[in-house]
């Protein structure tokens, strides 16, 4: 009995895909610094933690399916927060983690062999996302010398089909750090409406902004075009809890909330514990967001910085979310990751990068690059650079 | 902007479609026994929850995509302690949920438009999780007259196509509590490797069976077999944790373990808490398994002996898990739910239950049945029996 097709063109994590590389890099004794997952360091509120100590529900019961009452309400109250006022927990559902959402939602738009289209470079876990899903994501260039902005509209209106249901994009956008503006969003709006697509807009990083305009969320929008606003969240970057697996998708289009309904009761629900958790985040004081992301900013331009001063690096400056786009002075970034994890040490350390390609659908592109998470505390970061740089002296003379 | 065809054709789901009756016979006063879902009153072990006051987890990580260790691990000893000895924690996935579980397995193992087979009626959620993958469920009639055993073979292979793939069931079965026998566990087995199909065998029931013969598993099987055995599993029904997302999905099948760990990877991981409680079952004494499986065998013979008293009601005895498929003497039985939702109460009382429809792939089947779950105490068994006794007399009669 072999595996289907569909399961055999599932791509591999290029987040993921050198671990067992690094296992046996630490096997051997070598310290590994880690930037190839956006795995904050960062200290989850402890008053979101603290509460699970008086935690009395016995039996575990299910959570409702599109989530408690009080996770939603806590999803609707953080949009209040956030000026968004007239956001009901009601265009709320749950979620096991921002995937799930997404899946739920492209599911519910999409046909197989329907048409998506994404920003390219785009995060790699959608690939997954839509395969599980039978959906082709069509990818529309962003470039390195535009700091990785959306293009003019007659690019992006050239891509579209009779198959295109939807554009799916994340804003700050993971890998690239790009923070969209307005007027580009507006100009997707525009987009949107003519030709009946869907917007879903992925803000989990909505917190870690280092540009001085607001984020363009697509939440305005609701007022004007309510049926074509999705907006997926998570708990697990703004809180640094990626192991509650809470994420959410928000949308006043009645059919497909009513399709994402019939998803989440087939599934049954989401963790109720860590909704718990999840809950709490009203408790959480501002200040805890100014903390965070001056901590980012100042680990953005160390990075940054760093990596400018590498000869044949390409970088543009991040403006947001925690990623950085590399490209590098070799032929091919994969194989160069792999040598540094087997074979390249200083001092018995070594770093690790997610390599470029599984960024992009299209062929052939990113092999160059890599995304760097800046996720480590500015000392550590400094050292990654060090060590990116010995190493490109040592593999590119070798 | 419309939804898809799949999405419109997702089905709703029977266990949950009529809580909103529910929730508006509650508005109104009425108490409401649910026998609709499989949610039990249960005590969970407290020694599984008591580590959450002392969990130190700060920030909270990505667990590791195919589970943590430990997890990985407890599922492992529970084999073991069953007498499975030769089964690696590194052929077992984590999942969130047995949901989860079995949508990782039937895209691993179908393209879209495969068929899987089912023993009809059967869990109603396997039709979501189906048609989110474009699979198609083909039906294999079990009877009430026969305790909803497994059929003839001959009645089998006539189901099976080129485009069969697998075999689903629940065994102890939800929705009939038929416990299967080792010899038709044994012909199963057989047939697989005839036809190269994959049997996967949701065993989240395992604990609990009220006849005199072991649990007849997949396990065994491993060892002739290896490549067409799936083993999902969950930790929500067996420790009263349905809200603990928790399942698993064991396979030696080295190519279908890998499809499961792209998907597992493009997810990024179950929930790391829900692991840290779950991975306490370790130290859960087998002395609960008999206090719960004492309680349950206690509420089927209430539940059971109860129903065979009411006039035109047709039964079979449970002997596991903790449902019962009842054929009720009624045109429709949804219809008559919604009524006894809407209109029936006797001393402000009333009782719900799971349409059976909804069980069912083929169409007309099961619309005058119901599920029942007993999972709430004897008492309050005894007069939901009742009070469907004096539904029915007054429904047939009105």
């Amino acid at each position: 009995m072999g595996i289907s097709l569909r399961a055999q063109n599932l791509p591999v994590s290029s987040i993921r895909k050198l671990i067992p590389f690094a296992d046996k890099a630490k096997a051997q004794g070598a310290h590994v610094y880690h930037l190839n997952i956006g795995q904050p360091d960062v200290k989850s509120p402890e008053i979101m933690l603290e509460p699970l100590k008086d935690l009395d529900m016995n039996p575990v019961p299910y959570a409702p399916s599109l989530g408690t009452k009080e996770m939603r309400e806590t999803m609707a109250n953080y949009y209040h927060n956030l000026g968004y006022e007239n956001v009901s927990y009601e265009s709320i559902a749950i979620a096991t983690g921002a995937s799930e959402a997404i899946v739920m939602t492209l599911f519910s738009l999409c046909d197989v062999d329907d048409e998506v289209m994404v920003f390219e470079p785009f995060y790699s876990g959608y690939s997954v996302l839509a395969q599980m899903c039978g959906v082709k994501l069509v990818p529309i260039e962003t470039r390195i010398e535009n700091g990785f902005h959306i293009p003019q509209r007659e690019v992006i209106e050239k891509a579209i089909t009779k198959k295109t249901k939807a554009m799916l994009f994340s804003n700050p956008c993971n890998p690239t750090g790009a923070v969209y503006k307005k007027e580009a969003i507006d100009m997707l709006a525009d987009i949107a409406k003519k030709h009946d697509i869907v917007l879903i807009s992925d803000e989990v990083y909505r917190e870690y902004i280092f540009v001085d305009r607001p984020h363009a969320s697509l939440l305005p929008y609701l007022s004007s075009i309510p049926k074509h606003i999705v907006v997926i969240d998570s708990l697990s970057k703004r809180y640094s809890m990626c192991g509650l697996r809470l994420g959410s998708v928000l949308t006043q289009n009645k059919e497909l909330f009513q399709s994402i309904n019939k998803i989440a009761t087939g599934r049954l629900s989401a963790g109720i514990i860590d909704q718990f958790v999840g809950a709490q985040a009203v408790n959480v004081p501002e200040q805890y967001f100014k903390e965070v992301q001056a901590e980012y900013k100042k680990r953005r331009d160390v990075l940054f910085e760093g990596l400018k001063q590498i000869d044949g690096v390409e970088v543009s400056q991040p403006e947001g979310a925690f990623y950085s786009m590399v490209k590098l002075p070799v032929e091919n970034a994969e194989q160069f990751c792999v040598w540094m994890l087997e074979e390249f040490r200083d001092n018995n350390e070594t770093v690790m990068f997610a390599p470029g390609e599984g960024f992009y659908a299209t062929k052939g592109k990113g092999v160059d690059e890599v995304r760097m998470a800046y996720v480590i505390n500015c000392d550590d970061l400094k050292r990654s650079v060090e060590l990116l740089s010995k190493a490109l002296t040592q593999y590119t003379s070798g």
